[in-house]
């Protein structure tokens, strides 16, 4: 059950469901206007009914006597994060949550305390979580490994976007223990289409649409080796697609019925290939 | 203190240790023509004397006294790589490996079971054995997380050079446990020049000078998602530089005392920056 599905990260996430040959329930919840004013959605082909706050209790109840395999996805707004996550937990819901923003320390605080099960994680790019991890890791059992190394860093994104890849901040975290100084600030943010599609190499159908390239490059103090890292990714399918590998890992582990209950994206990849 | 300084590895090893501000000791050991026909190598500036095999143990002793802090690093040929490691062993002479062949598990066999310090690996390059190193890493911990990627592998190297590259082989083995099926023999061998300036970006001076560049690319089934990685290596100085790092290392691991005496170049890595 994917909520928010007419937002377009629910709306991804649904059609990844369906590809994925697993059964969509056909109800999404969401804020009030928005389902009064849409109604239902199609996903696929299969008309999704939207369900406001004030129907969900009844609505949930019904959902769980008919799907006692459900899982939910959560796609929907920093602002009501904390909220929908109570409400999961509070009707023993497991629930895979997208959604960045929000009061993060209390979120993962009340899934905890609850012992609901859930998977919650600001970033569903289960390859680039991957990458990010590898740097870590990396900077953590190779301290200095760059050391003397000269660092240059490049993102590019839709033009809406003014501030700096989160990803991008984090990896150069790693960097830093590797042995290369480097400041957020010093990250290039490429924004104008002339750099994006000639230098970064978006495709030109992308570079409004929605795309996050990133590119790192280390070079010897003397320019004899070059080390460089890409993660270019466009549209939405690798954070749809990684979202439903959380659901079905989610899935397993409650039949296994194991001490652990909250997990993030390392946990999923740490399981293993999910189809 | 290298030994076949007159070799292009050895010598410019031997001008890295200078370069690093250590005492490069001024005798090398050599095979008996070389040490007979050349007779000395200069290096920055310094006379380093080559001393063939029926002299050397007379001044390696001579050598003991006068630098009690003495590593040496051994360039020699593969055909002699087990004979000087139970030389070193026998005159208790902490040693730093970088030739590759032989009988390696003698090697590491006679080292162990003599006591010895030694560094012995078949790549001294450190950033690109960290590279190596954190593929693996990743296959470890997250098995199958490309599963439905396509993977490319490009390696360029001098002309002379007709097999695969042992480095993209070694990181293909990483790739298929990631869920990418890919063969050693799927691996494009870039030999010509127009090719490797045009599309890999080997600089045209080291074009036949000796170069090691690399590009592996993972794309995503719907093609929405590329990474790319890129270790392009243009001469020498690496493997130079990382083998002065083992020595430092390994005089370090002396002055410790501690267990292990047998290390490789992921010990040195992971004992983090050595200047």
């Amino acid at each position: 059950m994917v909520n928010s599905c007419a937002g377009k990260m629910g709306h991804a996430t649904a059609e990844a469901v369906v590809r994925a040959g697993l059964t969509l329930v056909p109800y999404s919840l969401t804020g009030e206007s928005e389902a009064v004013a849409v109604g239902n959605v199609g996903v696929s082909g299969i008309p999704v009914e939207l369900v406001g706050p004030e129907k969900r209790q009844q609505a949930i109840e019904k959902i769980k006597s008919e799907y006692p395999d459900l899982v939910l996805v959560d796609y929907t707004l920093p602002s009501v994060l904390n909220g929908n996550a109570e409400f999961y937990c509070e009707n023993k819901l497991p629930f895979v949550m997208g959604t960045t923003g929000g009061d993060r320390d209390k979120l993962l605080a009340d899934v905890k305390a609850s012992g609901n099960y859930a998977v919650i994680a600001p970033n569903m790019g289960k390859q680039i979580v991957a990458f990010q991890t590898m740097m870590e890791l990396m900077a953590e059992q190779f301290p200095g490994c760059f050391s003397g190394y000269k660092l240059h860093v490049a993102e590019s994104h839709q033009r809406t976007k003014v501030d700096t890849s989160g990803t991008a901040k984090a990896v150069v975290q790693s960097f830093n223990k590797m042995g290369l100084p480097y400041t957020e600030e010093e990250i290039e943010k490429v924004r104008t289409v002339d750099e994006q599609v000639g230098r970064m190499g978006v495709p030109e159908q992308w570079v409004d649409a929605g795309h996050a390239f990133h590119t790192y490059t280390l070079t010897s103090p003397d320019g004899s080796v070059v080390l460089e890292f890409k993660h270019n990714v466009c549209g939405r399918e690798v954070y749809a697609e990684g979202t439903v590998d959380a659901a079905i890992f989610l899935h397993r582990q409650i039949k296994a019925g194991g001490e652990q209950r909250l997990f993030n994206m390392i946990d999923v990849l740490s399981a293993g290939a999910m189809r």
